[in-house]
């Protein structure tokens, strides 16, 4: 039985992202988002959802970069803090013990205790209301090289103890149930 | 030590979600997808990104409409089967016993399985390259009653064991690390 209840934004789990941004140690700041993920495979292309009063948004749609940096168990207290306090107060990289390390492409630092960094650089700000989305092209990846399977080639993303957010909460990755693909693969297969 | 990888989309854990499309039964279809989340609180704003040649998105540009059906454990087999396999071919409605039930506003159905429906409204298709981005309006949401906390009110949203899915693999959630703005709590409060 279901029951009506106010709309509202309750899609989970996601991912909880640490977004860095700046373009110099000066003004390097991170954001914690969940509103991030896929709009396209290819090209890539990402998004985030910002509220214009975040002190990131400012230098975001100054810079028209940023770098998604994926989160994992060890980092829960940080991307919880980092989505909590402002970088108007504090330099979230120092009270973190967090390092700033040079992208490739994009101006805005990589956090180099992140497994996985996404280098996005801005294509449209589109405002919606509470959040601004920033429509971003994905134009470099980093990726923590003592989890790049030395057979295959392939990133383990799935060994880096991916953190989710649903809801309220932080949490581990559980049970595997299954693969893309599985529930018309034969049996034995 | 980081090494660089081609651009590509590497955004996980991501929900895995049935979206539920069509105005008449005869058509009612329902498709999986990850590249969905939240673009806005205030309005609640959602998008799902589905590739033209998909069934599903000649049926959501057609209606202007879709309901965003969350998925759970229980669910896996249906959800994989459903990102699989073409609503051309197949009425998914009835090949994976799901009951499709009248939703608020929306034409299209609710799936009655799933804990959590969410309706949406078109509002705008951005065509990006391999998918469209189709931004929405969520006008409606029906929640499971039986998860619905008879003190509170509140949708116990993380007892529906959630699905998550991360490059390629489908996950249960696992341990809980904390909840939002824990890293700013006093201990013992």
């Amino acid at each position: 039985m279901k029951r009506a209840f106010k709309p509202g934004t309750m899609i989970y789990p996601l991912p909880a992202v640490m977004v860095s941004c700046g373009d110099e140690p000066a003004n390097y700041n991170i954001l914690t988002v969940a509103w991030t993920g896929t709009i396209c495979s290819d090209p890539p292309m990402c998004y985030v959802s910002i509220r214009p009063e975040r002190h990131s948004h400012g230098i975001i749609s100054r810079t028209g970069e940023f770098v998604l940096n994926l989160t994992n168990a060890a980092l829960v207290r940080a991307t919880d803090w980092c989505g909590v306090k402002s970088g108007r107060d504090y330099n979230k990289f120092r009270e973190m013990h967090l390092t700033a390390e040079a992208a490739q492409v994009v101006k805005a630092p990589l956090i180099a205790e992140s497994p996985l960094n996404i280098e996005c650089q801005v294509v449209e700000v589109k405002p919606l209301g509470s959040h601004d989305m920033f429509i971003a092209r994905v134009v470099a990846v980093n990726a923590e090289e003592s989890l790049i399977d030395k057979g295959t080639g392939q990133f383990q993303f799935n060994h880096t103890s991916p953190l989710a957010y649903s809801h309220g909460k932080y949490f581990a990755l559980g049970e595997k149930l299954g693969g893309f693909g599985f529930s018309v693969k034969k049996r034995g297969h």
